[in-house]
């Protein structure tokens, strides 16, 4: 198996404040071709640090992938040690420069003069297009290791590694086939989703199965090799369906989608649409669904009803509900989704409301306590939840829930 | 300045899903206390990589602090790695080993041989007690450096340094008073940032300063020390204020808030109301506002209006001004401010129109142009922007756009 460092670049990585998640991203994507990381280094903008982790790897790792470092400010170093090491001039590089221009004049901005420190490439490198900011990345062989520079920000790191790097690294591999899979699961604990799960990938030793938990979903990935594609999916589909078995309604994805584009390709697929009143979630949900692209096919419109005031005028709640049952209860969560379906006239309509915190929590309805309702021209539903957590994690939670009661209504 | 270099040691750690928030603790830790963080390796379970690590960070940090890999099982090298480093015996401790004892059989169970391994301290260490596991740290003076081992669990790791490493850390430090100030800043480039502030943050090497892009914002760090606060903090005032001097109208916090928390403290405290009517950013603006505990004292209510339908519906934006000029437009993000303020009888209102891509772009209106207009009750202004990258990039400078133009508004 081939052995890959990284190597992080750039004082704010020694901060308390960064973590390092271009390290992760890469990584997977290492493991999915089959290379194993055997060290990461994360230097601040320390010329002989850099030098120094720049000569152990080259010494005994057979890629090297550097991310940061390659801005336009004096302290970005990447090019300047990484050209010492190698022992290989900067030259400037016209194109780019004039790229550089452009991109500038685009936006109805003179270019600062330091930008130009960006078109100087490495003589003998292989420039990589930025397609997401100035600073091209660069690869060059340097004997027998492949040396990677990329920028620090993930959206123009990720398709410059896509794109460049990862068919000229495949190559290098070989033809073993590593193939994974992604399980998405929203609606059960961690511990719950181990617990059925374990039994099952802990039989298998070939995929390997790794739980991921973020932002109150699950993900498990499958990871199996073989040296067929054909031999690689069969063990996914072993040991994919026994999952399927235990873990069953929980799973809203199989191939890598988000939850709101699962439920946007439902609503598509039929010729549905929706709409949402929402009041603790402040317009999320529909942050969440616009977040696809395409979703102005079925997402028509939202409201925001903060205020009792806008639950009442625009989305019709009765004034005596709220007096009577309060704002965060189930009559009004269920006319709100039936008010906002009326005024959008959606197929269907979600209503939220709850109470986020830290503040505002009673004993009868504590911090948590939220009731979503999915309203369509039958029936309305309503459930009522309580979630762990501070503000931030119980709207979000309040998110993914209100996504997924769309998904299995309509699934 | 004291240095330090910090080795996190475990294949686990070399997944893609395991962050290394041990180092980001230990930073912060090291910070407060005066000491730079210069360089951070994450090692697996590989004897010749962390022989290698150990090996350099002795010859150049002043105080090595390394964390996991004291387990008990065969792939905990950390003991075994140090003590060849540094040329001393691992001898078994009759104290630890009889705690460890006591410890397995408080829980009624025999203590598994291999546990005895962590009895095993190196000649001349300090031993740190456990007080939340089996492990024991050690620290060692070799030279003129510092070298602390601790455990890789946070609830073991996190107690261990600050009872017992902390307080020796201070001691050679000395006793200085390190302070912090974060200055944040919107509506400058990073490159256009650095051109500004360099010139002033680069004539002080107390305080130091570190610069920080996040989600279209930018951070300044300032971090001076003293022997005395009030030092620190004159020295703080007097970058600060030089600072203020270049970047003024850009800087919405010189005190660690968000610019959501800025916006609603500057409404709240004129007694303003805002209310949100929003096109491609679906939602966003609300949900960011939101996202402020207490800020339903201040924001009423939100519509996105994804579809003209509900443009023309809810916000009484003419049907002839969106066949004239289009949904994205300077008339009709006016229209869209302008009708919700009326809608939620609020202060302000707020418009938002664009285009976030990827598709619907054309040669006039390409990806990236989002129009905002803010109305009160006697203007509305609109702008045009043109924003770089991805969808979601667009949505998330749009908001910020949005939320920056409410401040300069009241401020």
């Amino acid at each position: 198996m081939l052995n890959a460092e990284i190597i992080a670049i750039g004082s704010e990585m020694l901060t308390p404040f960064r973590v390092d998640t271009n390290s992760l991203w890469l990584t997977e994507r290492l493991n999915s071709l089959g290379i194993d990381v055997k060290l990461k280094t994360v230097v601040g903008d320390d010329e002989s640090r850099l030098e120094e982790a720049i000569r152990d790897a080259l010494r005994r790792s057979e890629i090297i992938i550097s991310t940061g470092g390659l801005g336009p400010t004096e302290d970005d170093i990447t090019r300047k040690i990484f050209a010492r090491v190698l022992k290989r001039h900067l030259v400037l590089n016209d194109e780019i420069l004039e790229r550089l221009r452009t991109r500038f004049a685009r936006r109805n901005m003179p270019m600062p003069e330091i930008n130009s420190r960006q078109a100087l490439v490495m003589e003998g490198a292989e420039i990589l297009a930025n397609r997401n900011g100035t600073a091209p990345g660069m690869m060059i062989q340097e004997g027998k290791c492949t040396v990677v520079m990329l920028p620090g920000p993930p959206r123009e790191m990720r398709p410059m590694f896509d794109e460049a790097i990862a068919p000229v690294l495949k190559q290098r591999v070989g033809d073993l086939v590593i193939l994974r899979r992604k399980f998405s699961i929203f609606g059960l604990t961690e511990s719950r989703t181990d617990e059925l799960a374990a039994p099952v990938y802990l039989k298998f030793k070939n995929p390997v199965t790794t739980i991921l938990f973020k932002d109150g979903q699950i993900e498990l990935h499958l990871t199996a090799q073989a040296r067929k594609s054909a031999d690689a999916e069969k063990l996914l589909d072993e040991l994919g369906g026994q999952l399927d078995e235990v873990l069953g309604e929980y799973i809203f994805s199989r191939r890598d989608e988000t939850l709101e584009e699962v439920v946007g390709d439902l609503l598509r697929a039929r010729g549905y649409t929706i709409s949402t009143a929402e009041s603790c979630t402040g317009g999320l949900v529909a942050g969440k669904i616009t977040e696809v692209s395409g979703s102005s096919d079925y997402f028509l419109e939202g409201v925001v009803s903060y205020s009792n005031e806008s639950k009442i005028r625009i989305l019709g709640v009765p004034e005596a509900m709220i007096i009577e049952h309060g704002a965060v209860s189930e009559p009004v969560a269920k006319a709100m989704a039936e008010g906002v379906r009326k005024l959008a006239n959606s197929t269907y309509g979600i209503g939220i409301t709850g109470i986020a915190g830290p503040g505002g929590g009673t004993e009868e309805k504590p911090v948590g306590l939220v009731y979503i309702a999915l309203a369509d021209d039958t029936q309305t539903t309503v459930r009522k939840l309580i979630f762990p957590g501070d503000r931030q994690f119980i709207r979000t939670l309040a998110v993914n829930s209100a996504l997924d009661l769309v998904r299995r209504r309509i699934s």
